[in-house]
């Protein structure tokens, strides 16, 4: 079980399409982004006259100070939700079942949640609750979120925001180059330069493989083919 | 496993107090209102210099429509990790064990949670994003926080205003009466006339002993040992 981690708009969802064509038999869990644009009331969701109850992710970027704790308690909670699925019907039969995730439980706080606080967006009332909280939830489902490796797609901030614009996602439009280099300094601090302070011993030893993807693999094949031999190596190897 | 519930300032500390005089076999679990009005900052719960994050309770108080979702997570939290330890020793041996906890976290929800939903303090996504949380703790949890009885401390919500001056909690300085009446309706609904909506079977069929404490019990000794006889009974036949 891996995680892909990297910066907003770095390609992940590229990348997660270019697995799952390469590696039919793997199984890809993409992130619940859609969930926090679009909250159902509970009950509705199947109803075609979904009731909306508002576009959290909106709400956080418009207002930081007021919605980052409750954002980030939803995002914690639908992350969790997906680690913690049972392992679909087509992995149990695979002789080396793969699952790999889009962000993780813990780029929720050692990325996005510790950037909050560290920018003034969570006070350190929320901070110290939302820790108490995922310390509690991680230590009680530990088994079952265990993760082997992350793949850490590293770009400048400067090629995200490129990529941030060609994708024009509406709540993205005050996104600005200054955010990006805060989460990409959460990003290199936790993954290449190991100084995040972490609470969870099983986090401190998992391999982590690092792609430079600050060319466009979007189009270019022996760019891809390069990426995914890497990656299946890197799998090979956990 | 048992849970006391009741109004604000019904007496459920008066009465927890009589219990393990009592029976103190029996293991009595306080609510831990006391982390709700100091939230230590992690660590620093030992050192004398504990450095106080805030008191949540007050913030709740004074700005419900800003606060009352975090302090809801906050009381779930606290909640279900008293609902989670494990057996303490003393219980292990015992021919019965008997454990009763002072609120639970079905209260937090069908009755505080409700109530500030009900009264406009959370908003619609907040309400939302809490029962999300809720459900799926308690759905993982399940066997792990089941309850066999709930005892119920009935008394109007003039009585709970009159012995809520008498404590003079500085955090409820500002309680009026309406608050404790919606308080009051929320149990009712719940616990007498079955009317409230649960979203647990197992919830369902827990049995009520209904205690009428709008007496003053705090000194009236017979009063005492008939409540008690009537616990002791109500156990007895779980």
């Amino acid at each position: 079980r891996l995680s892909i981690e990297g910066n907003i708009a770095v390609g992940k969802s590229t990348f997660v399409k270019l697995l799952t064509k390469t590696y039919p038999e793997w199984h890809v869990a993409t992130e619940p982004v859609a969930t926090w644009q679009n909250i159902q009331a509970a009950g509705t969701q199947k109803a075609c006259t979904a009731q909306s109850l508002g576009n959290l992710l909106d709400m956080m970027y418009r207002e930081p100070a007021r919605w980052s704790y409750t954002f980030q308690t939803f995002s914690f909670l639908s992350r969790l939700k997906v680690q913690l699925e049972p392992f679909p019907e087509k992995l149990l039969q695979a002789r080396k079942p793969v699952q790999i995730f889009e962000r993780s439980v813990y780029s929720d706080r050692y990325i996005f949640a510790k950037n909050l606080f560290e920018n003034g967006s969570l006070s350190d009332i929320e901070w110290h609750i939302y820790q108490d909280w995922h310390s509690f939830l991680l230590w009680e489902f530990a088994s079952r979120i265990t993760l082997h490796g992350f793949i850490y797609l590293q770009a400048s901030p400067q090629v995200c925001l490129k990529r941030l614009y060609q994708r024009a996602r509406e709540e993205e439009k005050g996104i600005e180059l200054a955010y990006l280099e805060q989460l990409h300094g959460q990003h290199e601090a936790w993954l290449i330069h190991k100084t995040t302070k972490l609470h969870f011993e099983a986090l401190m030893n998992i391999p982590v493989l690092v792609l430079d993807v600050n060319d466009d693999f979007s189009e270019e094949v022996t760019k891809q083919e390069d990426l995914m031999r890497e990656v299946n190596t890197f799998v090979k190897n956990l």
